[in-house]
């Protein structure tokens, strides 16, 4: 039970704890580039923040902001790309159940969105990373991250990466992560136009004016209860559910006990306050999912599902290999692999060796390791056998893995059992339009309510690609502080 | 835009147009499962149902209701069965995301569901069909239609059939389906307790008292606006929202266009009327999913992909290689039949001679068959290869498939192009205590507001069994007309 969520009337608030033009709950991403925006138009701005300060699950993050169109970094790093080329890769790579109108939107806004970081003080290095990998393994600005470059999506639209990665002074040695430099210009943007922050708040409700209007949060403080009235709008920045079992239980029952790349205040809370005013939802079976092997790994071997089939290129980008693991291929995955393939994986650099693993089996024949595994007599070899032919004439004709990681797999043979190995974060959330209001089930914006971030169903639907999540973050979050500064 | 959705005021009712202790919103199955209970207790009930008549989709439907733990019928027809192994079943088959608690909570009363539907008239001829199919050919009472004999659930319950199917006097002549004959004595057991009906009457949205407590229900009958007002509660039995696009691309959208087994009425409202109020709802992306082909060919032939691989035991309950179809393999699948086979099914006695499809293929080779479909070269060839070989020695180590099914496939050999194949209906919706009760997202019951049906998320989360819906409809509708009643 949580009683604490039912809405409240304005009228029964006696006094206000905290007042501002815009309030924000939330100090992560889609938080952030509200406040910036917000208080770029001269509003008094004041976010509320769950933990004893700023960068939500951002700062943790990676830092890959996925953006493209012709970007000044990926013109720097000698890539073309286009809004439409963009936007034909989103709508397959993020479906089913993409909106077209948002990905078009996002993708249009996105050269301007880059700038905008930049403006903010983000750095970007020029340098381009183009090995397997989750992430670059030093301060290199822009990469692959969502199989751009993979079959089929490199028959759909012409491959160009798109993950830009803001850029660290000191990150071989660990100083700080990339999302860290992402949050940091920006809340001393924030800071700088005057944006005042307070911690340790949680936001349990909404306060709501006679005439629907939102106009205000109750949250807590040490316990103790807060009133704090926001004069234009309120935006809900909080993050996603994935740490909400009973949530997942409803919505994505794959991941409960499993979120990843989140962080344990992404309880659902904004979801629901707003749900209780009627809001709509949309996509809320959808994740994000990590596979957590080394890419370098898989890359050099095939990988099987339960039933000794390949299904899928293993140069796709491993969030979507996660994605068909965990959903598609019921958890189970082996990844098969020989010894000279492994040693050349282990030596390969990646900005995630603690993801190389070791063999689970080692055998001298695929026969042996077909037992092993215990996978149906005959399934593994018939799949080897298939997979060595081709390969030797440099083919892929099942699933257009590229030529370049292509070689037959030889002795002795070895497979990493990658059973369990899928976790991940929620997509789904508030249905918005693309000013970011909070749309009721009547299809009409919440007068008051703005919402951005995790906590909103974005750009991805199904499909994800690394960067989505600090990109529409960024994107409609700074949509949410305008919008919201109107009032 | 539906600003009809809001919930009004009771204060703002000049007058009530209808009244009664009990409203009921839709005469399907829930509905009128609900009507005779409520009315049983003596509450005055009125049903308001859209369209001009009752029956809903259940009247229209193949008639199964999933019943089982030992019921009469199953004892009649030389079958054991308990409550514990008809949860065993339902808690895999039904998930991921099922509850167990709900699942435990129908088994446990599932016999004297049984008994009730005689009770209220509901005739069931002990005969048991055993033929693969998606209905039994005759008035035949039972058949299994989950894919309880069919492997893995095979071997984690002991199977027992549990599809219960009103007798029909005269079916082979089309007279009248057995969701007719289900539907036709239970709004005749309503009609004899004196239960109202009022046709034309569209629910749009729900009349709320100032302290919360539902009062009513605001809907429209000929374009005329109608104020209907409930003394004890509201139950909403209206479906599902198979029928509204906007809903299927927010929750479910590979069901887009593609509504199968519902009525054009399944638009969602009362999940909406609902959420407007703060209702929480559950695992809104599951749906079931018919796969348009006649068993009797499914069962002779072997199911693959697009890359030519087998993926599920080809004697599975059809509507669990619909949603493995849709879902896994991407709506993508061929059935590979020889010509003696073909033969065979064409002969076989099935209820849907109509889903038996001409071979969209034929050829005398495997080798050219697979050129002509257009799959990866080698690949169907080694798949026909190895299950030729097991299914000689009367095994199916890969998928399990029953040895009375297993035959080695010669020449000439076709396939049926079954792309594009699936269809259903959507399974989400309003989240329910088990007394069927709404429940807000606070986790407390909204007073005065009840559900059942597929308006409501139900026994099945992501699997399902034929039978479910009018099950779980009939179940917690009684529930639900109970609760109302006591008010």
């Amino acid at each position: 039970m949580d009683t604490d969520v039912y809405p409240k009337s304005a009228d029964q608030i006696e006094s206000w704890d905290f007042e501002a033009d815009v309030v924000i709950a939330g100090y992560g991403i889609a938080g952030a580039a509200a406040a910036v925006e917000a208080a770029s138009t001269g509003s008094d701005v004041l976010v509320v923040e769950r933990t004893g300060g700023w960068g939500g699950a951002a700062a943790m993050a990676g830092g890959f902001i996925y953006m493209g169109g012709g970007t000044p970094l990926q013109k720097a790093c000698g890539f073309d790309d286009s809004v439409d080329n963009m936007a034909a890769f989103l709508n397959v790579a993020m479906g089913p159940g993409a909106d077209a109108n948002r990905v078009g939107d996002y993708c249009a806004g996105s050269v301007d969105h880059f700038d905008w970081l930049v403006r903010c003080g983000v750095p970007f290095k020029p340098v381009f990373w183009g090995e397997p990998g989750w992430e670059p393994p030093g301060d290199e600005g822009l990469m692959f991250t969502g199989g751009e470059n993979a079959f089929p999506f490199n028959t759909i639209a012409k491959p160009a990466p798109r993950g830009h990665i803001p850029q660290m002074a000191n990150k071989r040695a660990g100083e700080a992560s990339a999302g860290y430099m992402l949050m940091k210009p920006l809340v001393d943007t924030a800071t700088s136009l005057g944006v005042r922050a307070v911690y340790d708040i949680h936001a349990s409700s909404l306060v709501v004016q006679s005439d629907g209007r939102v106009a205000g949060l109750i949250a807590r403080q040490y316990g103790k209860p807060l009133a704090i009235r926001a004069r234009r709008g309120v935006v809900l920045a909080s993050g996603s559910f994935a740490y909400n079992d009973a949530m997942l239980a409803q919505y994505a029952p794959r991941l409960v006990g499993r979120p990843a790349a989140s962080i344990e205040q992404h309880d659902g809370q904004a979801i629901r306050m707003a749900q209780a005013l009627g809001a709509d939802l949309a996509h809320m079976d959808a994740t994000e999912v990590a596979f957590l092997v080394d890419p370098q790994q898989t890359v050099r071997g095939i990988l099987v599902n339960g039933r000794g089939q390949r299904y899928v290129p293993e140069d796709m980008y491993s969030g979507r290999i996660g994605q068909l693991t965990l959903y598609h291929q019921d958890d189970t995955a082996y990844l098969i692999i020989d010894g000279e393939a492994h040693e050349e994986a282990n030596a390969a650099t990646s900005a995630t060796p603690f993801l190389k693993r070791p063999a689970t089996w080692v055998c001298d024949s695929v026969a042996e390791l077909e037992s092993e595994i215990g996978l149906p007599a005959g399934t593994l070899q018939a799949t080897v056998s298939a997979y060595n032919d081709s390969a030797a004439r440099g083919e892929d004709p099942l699933l257009h893995k590229k030529p370049e990681w292509l070689k037959p797999i030889g002795t002795p043979v070895g497979a990493i059992d990658l059973r369990g190995s899928c976790a991940g974060f929620t997509l789904g959330g508030l249905k918005t339009s693309l000013d970011s209001e909070v749309l009721h089930v009547s299809g009409e914006a919440i007068p008051g309510l703005y919402a951005a971030g995790r906590c909103t169903a974005g750009v991805a639907a199904w499909g994800y690609a690394s960067g989505i999540s600090l990109g529409d973050g960024s994107f409609y979050g700074r949509r949410a502080g305008r919008t919201a500064a109107k009032g």
